[in-house]
């Protein structure tokens, strides 16, 4: 079995979301066990309002706090040591789970995280990973968010972590590494993607070179490597020009009787696209860089997207990716120091 | 009457586009004079296909050079004196244009404009701004790409430009001035963000705060500022997406007879979306810092996209865009001199 926290009290809607997800994951993964972590009272309401109980594979963990979705990261770190986030953490720490799952609020996740499980030896901040979808599959990409002032050396090892997290969760023995740049030519970009460049290039990694922001959706890369305030940037321009081409969909299909018509015929094809783009199927970022598993699923997620981000929680556990980046970053310094 | 130069070898397609969208432009706006700057023949016997001659309205300068697509800026501006971009500035320069219009290699009409015509005093870079759609109308946008490395008060120029711009074109008083970062809070984003911010809230801009990516296309601001890099990313990503959802959607239509159908129904729809989301309705991005007007647009337009940058030439012609900058930043100067 592979045991995973989640925090019951994250996300804006809480245990109503959070309680249905861990039901729907049990049933799909009979080798996954949940510890539902946050206040007794309501998750056990919530559970009887799905004609569920505790069980050997579903046990609820109280804690008497909960982090706000806007307190601020070191405000939650200092005050609130019994929040079901900071709980679910420290099971991961203390080994009864193998993975935390958390809807929680980013900052505060990440400080609590990185405060209690600590940094893999070797790297210096952990990394925000994420999947997206492309024309012809999905992409890895990190940063996300988390570090936004990023040396060229940390850009590098969140190459190393990105590259390990998809060898051992897809099987690839080299995956393709790219670095985000607004040009293809070698005189392009800032200083630091320049210097990145050169360190990735000298690296034992699969590096192929500057990927352009539109060719993250159509290029042919595992792992796409940038900055935490650019890949921000992209992440959520992409988000909101997506939203804003789905509403004006909505809008011209409301027009008249005629496109009303023409949207109930289109429908099955408009839902196949919500489907490809529906950010759902691929919630669940990875805090990459700990000693631990830890999961931030989108604060909006409904039941299923949550789901997934369980899911994702179990799969990393059982292919032990931080195992595999220490191993990989032991490897690095080892070189170095022989070298 | 507003003369306009038009580089006639600028783009992918050469002539093929850049005389049709020049004949359209003159018949749309009887006040426009264009000197078509390139190789007299080719330009001629493009002419000559569209039954239209040399006029009082449409003059061919001839130029023996053509700066390629992929050719390097600094090569670009050392060997092709006589390119068709360099001398399309030079008229603007002399004064016998009053704006230039390019459909040429961004980075070398950037590098030829700012040494023909110099930056305005007060402004150390020129930015590249450019129009977005957005879900109420749209939103101008700078710098997209032009400089990948900005100190705040480069930052703060942009700003300064982006707002007189938007007075000047849309007669608005007081624009609304954003920041792209990555949060709303003071405490988000990188080290650059925070101390433009502090720039911009001491101005006498209407500054209204940070502008996360996903507002550009729902927000309520007239001019967003941020550096050439993440303008690059944000603007990329957003093509990137939004062609893979037009991809999609292509693909679930074409899947069967049924589906095949549907698109015939709902094609009209499509077509609307196609057309709000048309880049074409806001190609011409403005080169904006420098003494002289000089527009760039993109190199794969076709016709009525090149039609619309050359509009956006004589528009700011005609309101005097470079003059009204130059004037805010001498009462800046004048007011930091006084204070």
């Amino acid at each position: 079995l592979t045991t995973v926290a989640l925090d019951a009290m994250g996300g804006d809607h809480g245990v109503a979301v959070t309680l249905p997800a861990a039901l729907s994951a049990l049933r799909d993964e009979p080798d996954l066990r949940l510890i539902v972590v946050g206040l007794r009272e309501p998750i056990l309401e919530e559970l009887k309002r799905h004609g569920a109980t505790e069980s050997e594979r579903l046990r609820v963990h109280h804690t008497s706090e909960v982090v706000g979705m806007d307190e601020p990261p070191a405000q939650a770190l200092k005050n609130k040591k019994d929040s079901s986030m900071r709980v679910a953490i420290n099971l991961v720490k203390s080994g009864e789970a193998e993975a935390a799952v958390s809807a929680g609020n980013t900052g505060a996740l990440m400080a609590t995280a990185r405060f209690v499980l600590k940094t893999l030896s070797g790297i210096d901040r952990p990394a925000i990973c994420t999947v997206l979808p492309t024309i012809h599959g999905h992409v890895h990409m990190l940063d996300l968010g988390a570090n936004v002032d990023c040396t060229p050396e940390q850009l590098l090892q969140f190459a190393v972590m990105g590259s390990i997290l998809v060898s051992e969760m897809e099987g690839k023995a080299r995956p393709r590494v790219g670095l985000l740049n607004i040009g293809k030519e070698d005189i392009k970009g800032n200083e630091a993607v320049k210097k990145v460049h050169a360190l990735l290039r000298a690296s034992a990694l699969h590096y192929c070179g500057f990927v352009e922001p539109d060719e993250i959706y159509f290029g042919d890369m595992d792992v796409i490597v940038c900055d935490g305030f650019v890949g921000n940037v992209a992440l959520k321009a992409s988000e909101g020009i997506a939203k804003m081409m789905a509403q004006f969909l909505r809008q011209e299909f409301k027009r008249n009787v005629f496109t009303k018509l023409a949207a109930l015929v289109a429908l099955p094809v408009l839902r196949k696209l919500g489907h490809r783009m529906d950010p759902g199927r691929y919630n669940g970022a990875t805090l990459l860089g700990l000693t631990g598993i830890v999961i931030k699923s989108h604060g909006s997620a409904d039941a299923s997207s949550l789901r997934h981000a369980i899911l994702v929680g179990s799969a990393e556990a059982r292919r032990r990716v931080p195992h595999y980046i220490g191993q990989a970053l032991t490897a690095i310094t080892d070189g170095r120091q022989s070298a």
